[in-house]
């Protein structure tokens, strides 16, 4: 078995964390990083023993060692990223989104399906081991058909600052297009349906900063799928207690709760505030391990030549469906989505 | 104190209880009840040592010893068993809703109006000790300004037979009127704000047998209020775990949940299926202390001369949120409510 | 049905509590009291509406109207004043413990059994609806045998400085005749078996001033039972995060935990602090309807002449087990209990 | 930095899970296996690609690769194994206990002080991310002085027919010295404090057949601490709802519980049996983290040649109170450790 080697490009907080896990594996070395911040980059290099650095992303996919990219990129350079990685046949893993257009993804996919490499999408989520448990309940038939499912993802208070500061630079894509995609993704993968038609609200009482910068602090969106079920979806950025996401899925037979409450450990504390469980406080924290088995999956799928679970496809449908809830909240009306 | 005497009209499972609270009221009489069923009628007599029995509501109305009455008849005589209490100059506690069509409705008010007669609605939640206390949390500040409100409603599926054979005799109203406007009158109730926009969609996935008599298992509605909440309303009528009353309140500084799980007792039992907290299995029992507290609360009134907390007008908002609910569910979309 | 005539001993905390329990019951009424404090005496006189009051119990039973007394006068008065009762031939609710004497308590109970009255001693967690939850549980063979009991009572540490003066005022018995009788009581009940050996230990480590009047703020108790049962028994004074009482029982099959965290109320608060259940403050919050119960159950069995399910015999059993623990304490070694 | 070569002696459940962590590092080598079963040797050997397998303990330590061994053999070996280890200059990785015989450990003890090599113990709760929170939070001072600690082990029923049958052929040392090690272990770990006097109780309720191997199925020990700290310790085999390791630390300040329910994950499912969570089925799963972080930190020790937290004086402490534990039991009186 030969060490594989890949390339980070990105090295904000998730692109940190990949580079991470990959330097951890073994027989993978984390043999290259691009990014454009030189300090970070040679800190990265000693902790990590990393044997190239880059400044560009192009200037690493002329490495010639390299078998694989990982793209942490801003969302925005995705598509162009993957389609520059393709053309020198390096396998490709991509955090979500594939990109914020949608024929712009459409047109990637086509470059993606014209070669034969590994397309990994980063829905992180689905190598959870709570959310693992979930669909493994639900697939066996434990709760029976599924009539509702609920999702949310908010983001802890603490984090709001920098998410303004970061937003005023450049565009998140919205609520929908930056949180919601997880939960997307999350109800399509848990009830084997396509999303049909939605309707998104929101308002921004926490932080109301965020109007300054066309984002919301609370946003919900109410979907129909085409299998007649109902999805609830409340994203948010001002949670006190921490980072809480979190899923229900009620069934014919039973109901589910993935993390009703953001759990950060098994511990208790009673104290004078009563009976206290601790809270997860953000996603390199809730999901260590999903990040580091879906990298295993990456590079599963490489060594075994198997296609990834999740597909280019699946980025393309919770993209199509992040856009129409923006346009539902912006016009203040049912959507149908179109695929 | 002389002892007031009450009579009570309808002994379904929910008149029976409010009998049963009213007979166990030190410086009240149960003094009459009426009801079609004479058997039943005969029970509650020697249980509790009722002086009169009626099979015909109006009959009991001509009991000149009576003070008040408790309406418990169906939902469709509400208005005109109100209108006929207060000729005879009774006080009236009535449960919910006050009817089922508004311009009737809007007429009665307009009687109890006129009539300087208690006139309490029962909205039981509002006497609950956890909703009570998480009312006392927002109106303190305690989780800053609500941005959205969650609430939901599942009758437990032991109840679904009995269900379906009352609503193939006498509709229901539907599942929103019926059920949601419990829900409805907590969203006005801590929010402080009126209902403006709905959207309503459901599915009949555990009971298709619904299907035949017009009545959804599973129903969910979006709604905008006034001050730019959201709040997500589920009602259903086939929870596998029992009956399943939840309301949770997102605010700006903190989060709070009413029965997160729908808790019977503080008693957890670990077995061969795990940690297990055994659940409340229908309304008698999860709100048995809050119907005492509403029936002491209309006595208090009485004597007191003061004025529910909950008016006529609460029941009127009730109905016409639920079925401008009804009405997007059938048209499946957006319905401005109509004040 | 005649009204049934009550006169209560003592207004503290818990007289109180009997007080207003008596005078809400139909068909009760709270005829006399007698406590020392005439401002407290006056005050419930008119909130109570109270015929007669005393500031001397003997005078209280020469009011030939009574038809029972309930004894919340301090323990070490309870055996003097059951037998002055007697000799007036009422009904006895008697709060615990019996007496604090074993031989005293032994001659109070030939007194009891010599009259044909209601005795009925005051372990008010026999009435709890989780106890009797778990009772009827383990009694249905739900958990199996019972191999191991372990109950908690630990008081909130704002009561703590109200103790410590009480207690340099007169002495509770100590915290095993003081607390843990109702642990043990509980524990009887639970196993039908009795207490063989005891090892007593504890510290003043959160409140040294104790040690000056000669008490534990936190002690424990293992004990052997003739079945061979293990029961393990903690009592404290300082809980920071409200009253905790607790009791788990393990069985063969299954196991069972009575308020494992005291839960407040159904509500959960997720806040700066994670997710928070509130606790119960004290004992009036915590065993409010088990009062309520255990008086109704004296009432019901004065009415229908039936035997109190708590005897003078359990009363002496619980003495005579916190006197060992309380002798296991002091000299450190294994204790059997004599009966 | 170069490869660190291990091998592991014992393939037991325990020693293939040291085996797949050492195989899964990066840096380290799984060098070589001992065992006793060649069909074992023979998958291992393939699944982790080991290039040395062996049937004798002393041939593998003949190995001139070798670092490092991991030693998983019966307790009963392991003080030999240590010596013989040392003798080839290996670093050691040596399962909890390090004996069954006090006079034994101590010589084996003189033997590793001897020789500058590693010594680490697998106390594997110390490495554990929940108990690791609760030691920082008591640390910190966020629960005040501890008064009193008490610490569950109790094994799934699951397992306990092979326990029986492994009884059979080879004597464990007893409940106290196979499981309680571990809860003493974290009892001295968190209160920085020594085990004076102990009583141990037990029972064969759920499994009368362990009698016949000298066994308990559940037994109890209460501890006093030469701090005057209370400690309550219950180990078990026959959980019904799966491995339950739980310890509470009562301070003066607040209270902590590591794990008041095993949960297994963070779902909760509602159905037909009420609000369930899952439960942790045994050690493996339960503490698969920690016996990660354990390893790690072995490697990290050998490689910063620092000395690991657990010392050899922690393992002989362990085996001298648990002994005092069974004498106790044994002879039903309080005994006092000798250290």
């Amino acid at each position: 078995m030969e060490t594989l080697k890949i390339g980070v490009a990105g090295l904000g907080r998730l692109g940190l964390i990949h580079a991470e896990n990959i330097y951890n594996m073994k027989g993978i070395e984390l043999t290259a990083i691009s990014n454009l911040d030189e300090k970070i980059n040679k800190k990265v290099k000693e902790k990590y023993k990393v044997p190239y650095t880059y400044t560009s992303y192009e200037d690493m996919l002329e490495n010639p060692e390299l078998d694989a990219v990982c793209i942490v990129t801003p969302s925005g350079f995705h598509t162009e990223h993957i389609r520059l990685a393709l053309a020198k046949n390096l396998h490709i893993f991509c955090e979500k989104p594939i990109g914020l257009d949608v024929e712009d993804i459409k047109n990637t996919i086509k470059v993606i399906e014209k070669h034969d490499r590994i397309f990994h999408l980063g829905f992180m989520r689905r190598y959870d081991e709570d959310y693992l448990y979930a669909k493994e309940l639900i697939d066996n038939g434990g709760i029976g058909d599924i009539s509702l499912i609920r999702s949310y993802s908010i983001d802890p208070i603490q984090e709001l600052d920098s998410f303004v500061n970061f937003a005023k630079k450049s565009p998140s894509g919205g609520l929908f297009l930056d949180m919601s995609v997880h939960d997307i993704d999350v109800i399509r993968w848990l009830t084997n349906s396509e999303i049909s038609t939605v309707w998104a609200t929101g308002n921004n009482k926490a932080a109301p900063e965020l109007s300054e910068v066309n984002e919301l602090d609370m946003g919900t969106v109410t979907m129909k799928l085409e299998n007649n079920v109902t999805a609830l979806l409340v994203a948010g950025r001002t949670a006190s207690h921490g980072y809480h996401v979190e899923t229900e899925i009620i069934g014919t037979k039973g109901m589910i709760r993935v993390a009703a409450a953001p759990e950060k450990n098994k511990v208790t504390v009673f104290n004078e505030h009563g009976t206290v469980r601790p809270s997860s406080q953000h996603f390199p924290e809730r999901f260590a391990r999903a990040y580091e088995n879906e990298i295993k999956d990456f590079v599963r799928c490489i060594r075994e030549n198997k296609s990834p679970e999740v597909t280019s496809l699946d980025g393309l449908r919770g993209t199509e469906v992040a856009l129409a809830c923006q346009k539902s909240f912006n016009e203040n009306k049912l959507v149908d989505v179109k695929y």
